[in-house]
């Protein structure tokens, strides 16, 4: 019997972990495995590119997990710069474009995994290509910033003059950027055009994280949409406008988000989600089609808290979804039961998390629902070094079932949320979890978790409201 | 109708918590409430000792979270170095000693609180009364510690004389007082009768607790009972002794652990179980008595994994004890489901941490179980700071339920088994726990949580076990 063909598509995270997965459970005479990856690099984090871009991780390499000669040595075919151009569904095949040669061919399959990632979203404003202004989502991205940040560094002066970066947006990507920006010496702006940064959060969450990165020295314009880039007579970008003001810029960064990338599967009629990306069953199959897989920032995941899908693009989904496929296309078995949009993220020394719902996704699925906000210390308030912490919780009315957190503090605020993150994902009560059981001693906690202070306060709101 | 009269045994955490509770639901005219607290202080941190000891807390009253006066300005009846000396359960009456005036009386009750908490474990061996040992139980242990070490410093020379001090114990408040003794300038040796220290932990796990202390110039002796306390011709201790070898010593703490002080209640029947501590129902009331509550150190507690009781002394229990004595006896409602058994600790930069069963345990209630060990990271590899972390987990045989996590690590390693804290009370199996939602950012986590990598490596035990 011939060995099965196995082809995926996208050589990064979700690509290349199912690729690994399946070899892990099948050799190569079971089962020959083609990857095409159009970039430079194979499973990078891209997640650890503002840290790289900041100077805190010394080398772009330190952020490569596994090299393509790494997944060659297991018997992986790995075809780097060629890009799949179309899926032939019903002949089960894949045509290709070799970018260097610009030959292209076709590849059969059994199985096929798409794992194509998203695309930095990017309107369409005059002078966005302009020299200067960079995205941050693949490790090619972040050599041109660091070449950018050169450049602007060897014409400082005295004077402002360039040193000025504009970051566009403020979520994850934003916040994290304008910290790199103000470690390699830029004066920082951060054009954002929500009421409040961190749109992840509740705005009186994100109220904190304004203040706070205003304290570091980092100007957050909210309300501020980007109308323009202006660029200067060398044609590299010398501001970024708005409606109502100028941001003069040496260097601006984008951060405005991703959108999956489906155009291939789009193409050939694959079912998308409200979110634009391929939807899959549990197994992590797209739905209609047995013998194709999908993971990674190209899918929607079912949000297990909201009951409906979401498009979330984070390294740590995308490397789950590539085990679970990487099992199910080798002949194991593994399903990704859904997330509940866990996220964490800092500024120099603020934390920030959430989980579960924001008012306004509960209100968008038809939930009531009380809320609490407290203050603590992520730390006994004896002891050295003991910062304050803003834990907010979200309880359904009437249940009293969990339904989000958000912590924004400094040390040990982020990952408290991981409590939460479990107690979602185990459908626990407000109530149930004022007694769990979690780690006290005076250098982590108080004798009151902050999460536990803030379940109580939740348990109180909710006997205000006449429910418990 | 009168107001109703509540009595309290103790000053500390899980009397004052209930007394507090109870007052917020009942206002003077409704209910009395009178307190005994035998020694000089109430509502402290006893957890925060090893912290004074070191220096790292400056002031003793740091530790404290609510003094006499301030309970007294919410109208309870504190009564300080005043002792009940008996329990009249029939007649609804304790008998209380002054222990300034030595006067004794008689106070009415109709409902009783007891939270008498613990007494260090002292052995009967020659010399433990000399001068120059010291438990560290109480504030007033602390301050003659730190007398103690005051007298020691006084005498140093250039040799080691002076700044020797001897551990007894390596359990939490050893390690934690070694790290105290290290902090203020003594030649460490800790002396442990176990096999490794932190017997909280399985020896696999608590070995690398021994060689993490050796790299901090701490000296651990294991299998080491000691036999006597030499003194000197001043009478002060001169150095401990075991079977093996004499360990010279200027400074002696007792880290040896606690059992419920049960004195009282005992005296007149109440139920006491196997680890000595009194007995309560959900509600915490000792069981066969309506009118009589009980927690903190003085209760043994459900362990929800092992499926019987324990005795665990630590404030966090204790504070919680206290909340829902005070709402019952306030005429509120408030249970304890039991615990998991989560304790954190540290010895400078090296984190402990446990949550559920041990080995030993698991076997001791007749489980059958997989473990699977790993070693990863708090952060993303290539983030600065990343520092190794080991994770052992037990899963039970079949049903893949999780019994219990082990970690010991530094930067973020201890209060990552709150993860595993919370999944034990969901009742979670340690495949569900691959999926987990952990908040994932390189500064945080690597892409695949620690604990997550030891979910999965457990499955993999499990399959190799025949059993998923």
């Amino acid at each position: 019997m011939a060995a099965e063909r196995l082809v995926v598509i996208g050589g990064d995270a979700a690509g290349m972990s199912a690729a690994s997965q399946a070899r892990r459970l099948k050799g190569p005479d079971e089962m020959g495995i083609t990857a095409f990856e159009r970039g430079h690099f194979t499973s990078y984090s891209a997640c650890g590119i503002p840290y790289w871009v900041g100077g805190d991780v010394a080398e772009r390499d330190d952020l490569i997990a596994r090299g393509p000669e790494e997944h060659r040595a297991r018997a992986i075919d790995l075809r780097m710069r060629t890009e799949v151009t179309e899926i032939d569904v019903a002949g089960q095949r894949v045509r290709s474009l070799d970018r260097d040669s610009g030959e292209t061919s076709w590849t059969a399959f059994d199985k096929l995994v798409i794992a194509t990632g998203a695309r930095p979203v990017r309107p369409a404003l005059p002078g966005m290509d302009a020299a200067g202004v960079h995205g941050v989502q693949t490790l090619d991205d972040g050599q041109a910033l660091l070449d950018s940040l050169d450049r602007a560094g060897a014409i400082r002066t005295e004077g402002p003059e360039g040193r000025r970066a504009v970051v566009v947006g403020a979520g994850y990507i934003g916040v994290e950027m304008a910290e790199a920006m103000l470690k390699r010496g830029f004066e920082v702006t951060v054009l954002n055009r929500g009421e409040q940064p961190m749109a992840t959060l509740d705005p009186d969450m994100g109220r904190l994280v304004h203040d706070a990165m205003d304290g570091l020295g980092i100007t957050t314009v909210n309300r501020a949409a980007v109308t323009a880039i202006r660029t200067g007579p060398d044609g590299r970008v010398a501001a970024v406008e708005t409606a109502d003001a100028s941001y003069p810029a040496d260097v601006v960064v984008l951060g405005i988000g991703v959108e999956p990338e489906t155009t291939l599967a789009r193409a050939v009629g694959l079912p998308v989600g409200p979110h634009g990306g391929l939807l899959t069953d549990l197994s992590m199959r797209v739905v209609g089609h047995d013998n194709i897989w999908a993971g990674g920032d190209c899918v929607e995941v079912l949000d297990l808290v909201a009951g409906r899908t979401r498009h979330i693009a984070l390294g740590t989904h995308a490397n789950k979804h590539g085990q679970i496929i990487g099992s199910n296309v080798g002949g194991g078995y593994g399903t990704f039961p859904g997330v509940v949009g866990t996220a964490v993220s800092k500024v120099c020394d603020l934390e920030i998390a959430r989980t579960g719902l924001r008012e306004k996704d509960a209100r968008a699925v038809g939930l009531r629902f009380v809320t609490a906000t407290i203050e603590s210390t992520g730390r006994a308030g004896y002891y050295p070094g003991a910062q304050p912490m803003t834990v907010k919780m979200l309880a359904e009315y009437r249940t009293g079932r969990l339904l989000g957190v958000q912590i924004v503090g400094r040390d040990g605020a982020a990952k408290r949320v991981d409590v939460a993150a479990v107690a979602l994902t185990a459908g626990m009560t407000v109530e149930q979890m004022t007694a769990l059981d979690l780690g006290y001693a005076p250098p982590f906690s108080p004798v009151w978790d902050p999460v536990l202070v803030a379940a109580r306060k939740t348990v109180a709101a909710l006997r205000k409201a006449g429910t418990a």
